[in-house]
């Protein structure tokens, strides 16, 4: 006999039940967007290698890209991300499309990461994007509907929070004190993303072995890392002065040490952080003001957005014990069916129903025992169960009968009206 | 500079407008599920090839998938179609569900064909399948379902068609009177499914050089497959009763010239097509009762069902002209920006209404003159514009336009049940 086929290493199968959640998760994140005005956008799920080399994250698109060839040989890609599609999306319209504009998109995302807690390798991922506006109010509303997800979700700053920073603002720091020349600066930035990774005398060592700082220069750097204050960067103080307003300022806070690993941020970047003993970045995003450039666009249009994959939420969700208790949605009534002849009077009254709008199922195997109809009804959660028995039948009613209160009622088959406020309300006990 | 990054071929973005509708005609799909009681899931989009071999359609396994490697180097196959990974599903919990089941999913597939009209590398597929359940109630749910569909998309009976067959009693039907033997009978009905592909004379060629047919056997085939009498079998007689007593006859005829190229088909089989200049197969299904232990489960379970694509019916949809208009749903109102000094005001009214529930846009120009911002607003369909100039900063209120009635009102800031009202109804001309 064969092998049950397994299913492929850190992807998921979504039972119904499963199913039920994620499309409450993506509700709760299309709704905050829509809230702000974003439309919903799609795209392909593979993309040309071309779209990421140089502007994604390297560790993405050189270790975690599932890669495949077309038959012209041209590599490509299972997505990894979203935000150079859109960039290539606005490019391709960037004549016709009246900015700013705000898009929103929930899909799917491949990355070839070793599976874990909060990753896999298949994921959903929300994105939302604001494009065409340089202004600071465009990230202070991006940062902003970040923390309406929070309190879409129930999550509060016990449970998590946004540490903000502004790379440019950074770069300048840098320079200006480690005295250091233009082109040594970008390699810092890539060492600061590592930080958290490893213990500082560690990453003592790979800073001055790696890129010849000096101990005072070491020194330095972790004095601007501690940075609490906001007068290095103009620009930030105008987006938290703006979130002050938006009355989410107490889930944000400034911290030098986020530069994200994605080559096309340029000022603001910032990431969401669990608070809980999950203690991991949760989301992260930024201002990207060159990036429909970089793939081919003729026209600069400056962009912020972040995207939020279902994973590391739902493990937070799970964490503080607030991952909702879903049902899946089936049918309001199951009709049995009493015996053989009178099947036409239960699947008559079931296309009835239907065509009332009433989800209902009609047993689908005939012959069975009425008891066992009825507990394979409970089983599925349908609350009402409809009978035709020979006396209805002749009589043309149906009795219903719900099955959570255990009442039962009988009605004329044509009193549609009546059988539909019961199926909303339910039956009293008699 | 860059040349543009082109979209992989015979793939497609959904740009916020294309997106509404693929929004609607989903929610077309799983309302006419959720009227019968049928449950979401959803699965993940990698498999292993070896779900597909000898179970799936020939051709595509070997010719349209898109495949690649793991680090391990197992073949992964990007999903051509959804029903193997559905019975690997339900064979990974055989003990636990409660049979029958009834499931529905929509989702992302991928076939390496050549990109034309109604087909792409790249598509949409809505599945509905029951399971658990070898009665021929099953059979005509499923086809009553498919038309359903069809009466939602207001389809009728001179644009579609479903023509249903019964490969099991074809198959006894060519044994008989052909005189075959067991092992040359599959062959002839791989030959039945190209029948429509090339001329009659071609076709008998084909059946005399490579099945080895006779002259008469041939003649006596031709006769077979014009068979409009269903005494052939029991079992599509019961389910055409079933049909019309469900009030969809008039959408479904026999014809023996339906096979299927699937593999896993063991009984009824049917295919919807276009009436119109389409003249195309628009999607198709049927039983297979033994997919469930051809994947390795050691249960037999029954299952019946059928999967439309998205890009054949939305041609049909276009042909006919009735493929709606949407709006893409936006924001409501659109706050504007009066001058950089009453932008507190404005950004804490829009904060006011989002906490109302209410879609808002805050303007995200700074300094840019009114009548732009209002030309904006109309440009991106949103019907309200909000106005907090000097007098109303200094009033606490705010100048409603209702852009398309060109009218306006002012409303106390504070008045948000005023407001909404205004904003749900429209401004009547002063």
């Amino acid at each position: 006999m064969p092998q049950l086929i397994p299913k492929v290493k850190g992807t998921r199968d979504f039972y119904p039940e499963d199913w039920a959640y994620q499309k409450w998760l993506c509700e709760k994140f299309i709704g905050v967007g829509n809230l702000f005005g974003y439309r919903e956008y799609e795209s392909t799920i593979l993309e040309y290698m071309a779209l990421y080399l140089g502007k994604s994250s390297e560790e993405i698109v050189t270790q975690q890209t599932f890669t495949l060839s077309d038959r012209d040989d041209k590599q490509l890609v299972m997505r990894p991300e979203l935000t150079p599609t859109l960039a290539r999306m606005v490019a391709q319209k960037e004549g016709e499309l009246t900015f700013p504009i705000r898009w929103q998109s929930y899909g799917r995302f491949f990355r070839y990461e070793r599976p874990q807690r909060g990753r896999g390798r298949s994921f959903f991922q929300w994105n939302i994007d604001a494009l065409g506006s340089d202004s600071y109010l465009a990230d202070a509303e991006i940062i902003t509907i970040a923390c309406t997800l929070f309190k879409h979700l129930d999550l509060s700053t016990q449970h998590a929070t946004i540490r903000v920073n502004d790379r440019q603002g950074l770069e300048n720091l840098i320079a200006k004190e480690l005295a250091l020349p233009p082109e040594n600066i970008r390699p810092v930035l890539g060492a600061i993303d590592r930080i958290d990774k490893m213990p500082e005398e560690k990453f003592r060592i790979h800073l001055a072995d790696d890129l010849d700082l000096s101990t005072d220069q070491i020194d330095t750097l972790y004095e601007i890392l501690q940075t609490a204050d906001l007068t290095f960067s103009p620009w930030l103080q105008r987006i938290f002065e703006q979130l002050d307003k938006n009355g989410v300022i107490e889930f944000v806070k400034l911290d030098l040490k986020i530069v994200r690993g994605f080559d096309y941020y340029t000022r603001t970047v910032f990431e969401a952080w669990a608070k809980t003993s999950l203690r991991r970045a949760l989301f992260g995003g930024g201002r990207y003001d060159n990036l429909t450039r970089q793939v081919g666009g003729k026209r600069q249009v400056p962009g912020v957005g972040f995207a939020v994959g279902d994973m590391a939420i739902t493990e937070l969700l799970k964490e503080i014990d607030i991952y909702p208790q879903l049902e899946t949605p089936g049918a309001r009534v199951f009709v049995t069916i009493f015996s053989e002849d009178l099947l036409t009077q239960s699947s008559s009254f079931a296309e009835k129903l239907r065509q009332e709008g009433i989800a209902t199922e009609l047993h689908l195997i005939p012959g069975q025992r009425l008891d066992r109809q009825f507990k394979y009804a409970d089983r599925q959660n349908i609350p009402f169960a409809a009978v035709i028995g020979p006396d209805e039948a002749s009589a043309n009613t149906v009795v219903l009968k719900d099955l959570k209160a255990r009442a039962q009622q009988i009605f004329s088959q044509n009193d549609l009206c009546a059988i539909k406020t019961t199926l909303k309300n339910g039956i009293t006990q008699a």
